[in-house]
């Protein structure tokens, strides 16, 4: 079928200004928050009602046609890239808040609802939804439930994966599928919503998601700590998980990523700290008053230089802004920043800080590190130029390298960012030959024509 | 293959004493706790490895043997029952707890733990397994995940899926397949892990499991609140939920359970009560107190008779101990118990009990209703005598009707009993054809030859 009769199909079901086939449009489609070289797709498609959402992907089932599905794409694995080209399918139309149910402490949504105004509206009912991937502001709730985004809170509050109740999508043919329920226990069935979660879209185009919400919170206390060492801070960490605290948020910054953060933004940071833990703990006044007393304890016992408590809403600010800094600042600081994602127990933070810090050196490359050091999920991030080959190799080689010691310490490939195509060849490191033959005979089965995001994850 | 030769075979993997296939034998393992008709396996075979449960994994798969994996066979929807014959596979020999991990608060099992027991281990860490199913004391962990089950903490610490970090188990043709990680984040791959609990059996066998811990609570308060009205109890949940507090345990029973509870054990139960309630709630002790102030005047202002807070352990215990006997004392009534699952939005409760009242009236039946009032998942018992043909059609027309009404009011199926055999005729009333052919697909990709506990969810 030629590309102007498919636009023509398509426009029929969603309108003219809705299918985008100009060589801009597809070129802003090509490419997402990855390291990774751009695909075009034939078109994107912007369906505004998940109705017309069904009929484009029946559409795209009869011909044939890849579908990628696209919230924000701000993906850091490649998984809204259209690697076989095809179709691209955004969600930016599709961002009814259905129902938030205060009784029932739930939401539907659909998919293209961003994921920072969501929990706008949710707060705003005296509720909380906690998942908050760095990328909140413009990420879609359908892009974290694809990916399982992660964010600052993992440690206490856990991940996307533990907010999804139910999915509503449609199979690679267009058909309704529904998975989950409203309430707090179902066991009706597989658990198709839990499998859609991080299956980043290659089982089926999510349609409608239910969300739990929480209470929130009565009250928070925000603290940043300095280190003259990076493992005095790394072990506050493990110290303050034996004492059974759980904060809210515990992050690690190291020195390479403080001077980075206070050259961006004139905040005061102690640039001659060799790291920072920012911290946050929450919960009823009294419980608060108390993790912070012995968290304070804890890190000035592991030689903490200082320990700052945020006094007023602008000093906690000002801990949580630096945190925010990390990222844009670092990236600014080379023409490629690679923002990687390996993840061990907590515990072994330590040693994967070391690990870290004898790769930079091995490969003498610029890694900055900061990352969730409570739930394990560090981001060593490697400023580079992708145009200058011979360090690249390096990149690549420190990269394999960063992997290869997470799995040693019984980590992970990827906590939050996912596989996509950026780390699907290291699968089998991580898991068997076993489990990778059981997931492709799981996607075969569900989508026969291999239309369903190709090419991510499992090749 | 011959019976005799069979044995053979798995005797030389599992040792003489782990194959049984007496009458005697066959007819123990050919039930479980549902109320449903016996079907008897060719045999049952005991591995006391996982490496030999692997093996006999594969020797099933080779002869096309169907497979039922057991461990306490306190299954309440006939998940256990081995429903195509074959080999009842039994996990009471893989009982190991294999790490109990302090610093990165997790464990890793073998499927037959019992849950109970590894609860009191864990708590001898200092740490704490929420999920509390009602048959913990004799169920397993890997029952536990394949039936994601459920008990009185779901609604402030979640079920069973809420804990599992990850799974590795043999598919069916013996191959291991490794879902999940150690770490609080991981993205690697499919969600595996998550698609086994709630499998009932059906997808593979569990080698070990990963389960997430937490720190325990500080403190605890229980209290009982006396009421003349359901509707009282059940407005009394709907406002402490509204109050934004989440009760560790917040359970209801009707004037029904607690005439036979008292009448079972005489514990000083108020048998006019119409209702009553029993919650707990937990955390700090500023917070506890905080709470269960708001708790008893919320009960009041509802029209609680009275409202008893547990002074010291025994008063505590007593509490507890009533809500344990609820089932046994209802169970000793009538020859035959059906104990239902059906669960709505916690919200709907009150329309729930008075569905169930008018239900018990049309068809002229018993039903006690006792069970999880703040996560809306309640359990209408009907006392009846299945050898009486007349009044077991009129139990299964009321069972019918329970479902429609749950479903009516955004309920589900089964908060936490499962599927099995007992509904897997209503899986379509509460979700799609086309959920069902999704289903459908993927286990028979998973499992061609449909040897993986046959017959079960999915019919």
């Amino acid at each position: 079928m030629s590309n102007e009769a498919l636009i023509k199909d398509f426009e029929a079901i969603v309108g003219k200004g809705n299918v985008m086939a100009d060589e801009a449009d597809v070129h802003s489609y090509s490419y997402d928050s990855a390291v990774l070289d751009p695909v075009h797709p034939a078109m994107a498609v912007r369906p505004t009602s998940t109705e017309q959402l069904g009929r484009v992907v029946a559409v795209c089932f009869e011909h044939g046609l890849p579908m990628t599905v696209r919230g924000a794409g701000s993906n850091l694995s490649g998984g809204t890239i259209p690697k076989k080209g095809g179709i691209v399918i955004l969600t930016n139309a599709l961002t009814k808040i259905l129902e938030i149910n205060e009784a029932d402490m739930y939401a539907r949504v659909e998919p293209g609802v961003v994921t920072a105004k969501f929990a706008t509206e949710v707060a705003k009912r005296g509720l909380f939804y906690p998942p908050d991937p760095g990328s909140q502001a413009v990420s879609t709730l359908g892009g974290n439930v694809a990916e399982n985004a992660g964010g600052l809170r993992g440690l206490k509050y856990g991940v996307t994966k533990d907010y999804v109740m139910g999915v509503d999508f449609f199979d690679s043919c267009g058909q309704l599928v529904k998975a989950g329920s409203r309430t707090v226990k179902c066991v009706t069935g597989y658990n198709l919503g839990a499998l859609m979660v991080a299956s980043e879209g290659t089982l089926g185009v999510f349609s409608e998601i239910t969300l739990k919400l929480i209470p929130p919170a009565q009250s928070a206390c925000s603290m940043m700590a300095v280190f003259d060492d990076v493992i005095h801070a790394t072990e506050s960490v493990a110290a303050i998980i034996a004492a059974k605290i759980v904060p809210a948020t515990l992050e690690l910054m190291d020195n390479f990523t403080i001077r980075t953060v206070e050259n961006f933004r004139k905040a005061g940071l102690p640039t001659e700290a060799e790291a920072l833990l920012l911290i946050e703990v929450d919960g009823h006044p009294a419980q608060v008053e108390q993790d912070a007393k012995v968290v304070e304890e804890i890190c000035k016992a592991n030689h903490a230089q200082s320990v700052d408590v945020a006094q007023n809403a602008a000093q906690r600010d000002k801990v949580w802004q630096a945190r925010r800094d990390a990222l844009p600042a670092l990236a600014n600081l080379k023409p490629t920043c690679v923002l990687e994602d390996a993840t061990v127990p907590r515990s072994k933070i330590p040693a994967m800080m070391a690990a870290i810090k004898d790769i930079a050196k091995r490969f003498d490359l610029t890694i900055g590190t900061f990352g969730h050091a409570g739930d394990g999920n560090l981001h060593p991030t490697i400023l580079t130029d992708k145009r200058n080959k011979e360090e690249w190799e390096r990149v690549e080689k420190a990269v394999d390298a960063i992997f290869d010691d997470a799995l040693k310490l019984g980590g992970t490939l990827s906590g939050e960012h996912g596989i996509g195509l950026a780390k699907s060849k290291y699968m089998e490191k991580e898991t068997t030959r076993a489990t990778i033959e059981y997931s492709r005979k799981m996607k075969a089965a569900l989508d026969p024509k291999g239309i369903l995001n190709p090419g991510k994850m499992i090749g």
